[in-house]
């Protein structure tokens, strides 16, 4: 896809200081692509995950959730092509007896590691490969931008391409270093996709500081991008803190956020715009409403509309899909105000459509990077962004296929 | 599509005493297919009506809640091929011309006439050619099937094949009719698509017995269909009794609401079976949930989502994306007690999976006129059925398409 604002992978990261990273084949996936990835940090860091609100969750799920968040965490292990999910109190031992193993090589109480799994759903995981895997990993290990990368590559599952990002802000003359990874939300095979993320840092969080930044950051970032709306089972973020670069304070805490979310927002759009079958991408911002929250719903509404979605993959300027749609989402809105532009050009105002070349801004639409829709849903405060990706034969496609 | 169970049209209809019907030509649609019909009852009737909850309605929306549960209704008049949807007052005054015109034919009060609409949206309505349609429709009035027939053809869109149905049912020795048509969903051109229904009975009703009628047998099965989610702003189903079969009594408006609710079901069926590019249809069954209300809304949300449809396109037995969506409809579930079983075939127990013949099942699916998902989501006593079509590459090529 045309997407020049969104570069798959910076040419350069700011590695913060205090990690090491690692990927490796352990032989889990068919393909013989990475599918073990590690990070370890070289002191006891601050750890916290924000993880999925599916009933239905991974082993490894509840172990992140038991163990973080905490301030002596040494290692993150992550492995794809298989999610173990709904595999019962075996699944749930074989992500103890991952986390045991990283312990036992790093030299650290299992209770220091978390774990992150994806790929394949209702199947037990095959510890030998998994176990090979991480006895790899232990040997790749380095802090240099190339074990990040490599690390960045053994997470993703049916991405076509890595996503990373990273940043330094300074506070009170010190230099702070962000950098992240994810993986997406290819919808392919084997039977859904998941979200995980690694945000690490050098600047110093306290354990309640670090799962409240992190609840903040996902929330404006990873919570606002939809591919289509089926969330999985091993959802997780996870945000590790070694504080080498500085001791910081609670007051510098909001440039923390406020650059951890750039990071963020950028490799959520990365997966947005990996998103299975994704050809065009789009920007859902809504003003006007009576909340955040209000617009923020209108805004997910808008995006998650089939109709909307098919509308975008034609380059079809359909406001009456838009408006509608905003219209059923549920918040209320003054009907009489509402106005929409497409691409910065007014189409609808007042609740009523105005007179605009389509032909043109079809053409529009067909060339952006990112389709912008503008929605104006009353004379209320609220406003919101989200970002979705457009539906496409080929998702239909892939998806159809046979993989149980 | 095969659909042996679903034939879209009874070979002959059960029509109610007191009722003419009318199809015809005004030349609203390009394509010169008939696009106004009209429903004279020839007594004064009791009517109600449950519309859209969509903020953006159509103008006659606002006039069926005006106008509506009201016990002296002598027409209903629809136009097919323009919604009158986001026009205004101007649009407001055009569906009110629309009863005046009636009402002077049939000899009546402009209010005693109900409207609807469907078609493209944020256009005025051609008035000329609207009239027109009128006038031939006052002269093509009769109490046939044929008439009957006519009518129903004149509301379609989009739609494959009309969309019909009735029965007749015993009470207290007598007998009464109830007959029912309704458009689809087909979501191509130009705009959105408007589900309309007008089912017409000479069981006697109240008004308020008409109106709570009409919503329970609504909510039953017009309520539990979906093709993509997004809702019209024209939406409307009718109910029209002119009590002409008998006195009936309260106590029997059960037997009548079960009988309304069976024709009612089977139009929505067929609405469904018709959804745009639908190629396989399917019934989400819940049970063991803490509610009706739950089991519904799990129910719903596992129809909606794009994975499972486009699992139940491609034949296969995913039952990771059909219990992981449940696990995210909302309601609470007992992951432990969670059960599927596909085609009647068990795939899933106790929160595990079971061993089951993949490629047999397949093959079960791709076969089966209504694939049957039942779900098991706890030891509740709630429990819903919920219908939806598949999602395949042709609904994605039609409303891709350059429309607007």
């Amino acid at each position: 896809m045309s997407q020049p604002e969104l570069t798959p992978t910076e040419s350069s990261h700011e590695l913060p200081t205090g990690f090491r990273f690692a990927g490796a084949t352990g032989g889990i996936k068919a393909s013989g692509k990475p599918d073990v990835s590690l990070i370890v940090s070289d002191d006891a860091c601050v750890a916290a995950a924000v993880t999925t609100t599916n009933q239905v969750f991974a082993a490894p799920v509840q172990l992140c959730r038991d163990r973080s968040p905490r301030s002596t965490c040494r290692a993150v292990i992550t492995n794809s092509g298989n999610a173990n999910a709904c595999t019962g109190q075996e699944g749930f031992d074989d992500a103890v007896a991952m986390c045991e193993s990283v312990a036992k090589m790093v030299g650290c109480d299992a209770e220091d590691v978390l774990v992150m799994s994806t790929g394949v759903i209702g199947h037990r995981l095959p510890m030998d490969k998994v176990e090979r895997g991480i006895s790899l990993a232990g040997e790749a290990l380095g802090d240099s931008e190339r074990h990040f990368l490599a690390a960045a590559d053994a997470i993703c599952t049916t991405d076509q391409y890595r996503k990373t990002a990273s940043a330094s802000f300074e506070v009170s003359g010190k230099t702070y270093r962000i950098a992240a990874m994810c993986k997406g939300a290819g919808m392919i095979a084997p039977n859904m996709a998941t979200m995980l993320g690694v945000i690490v840092t050098d600047f110093p969080l306290t354990e309640a500081s670090a799962q409240t930044s992190l609840r903040r950051i996902v929330e404006r970032t990873f919570n606002r991008v939809s591919v289509d709306g089926h969330m999985s089972t091993n959802d997780t973020v996870i945000l590790l803190s070694s504080g080498a670069a500085g001791d910081g304070s609670d007051a510098e805490n909001a440039t923390f956020i406020e650059a951890a979310t750039d990071v963020s927002l950028k490799l959520a759009k990365l997966l947005v715009a990996d998103g299975e079958g994704a050809v065009r991408f789009f920007e859902v911002a809504v003003e006007g409403a009576g909340s955040d929250k209000d617009a923020l719903d209108i805004a997910k509404c808008v995006a998650a509309s089939p109709l909307v979605k098919t509308a975008i993959q034609g380059g079809d300027p359909n406001w009456g899909r838009i408006v509608s749609a905003a219209g059923y989402a549920g918040p209320k809105i003054e009907v009489g105000k509402t106005a929409l532009s497409i691409e910065g050009r007014d189409v609808f105002r007042d609740g009523r459509p105005l007179k605009f070349d389509a032909a043109e801004l079809s053409g529009l639409m067909k060339q952006a990077s990112e389709v912008k829709l503008q929605l104006v849903v009353g004379s209320g405060s609220g406003s919101a962004k989200y970002w979705s990706s457009d539906l496409t034969e080929d998702y239909v496609r892939f998806n159809s296929l046979y993989t149980t």
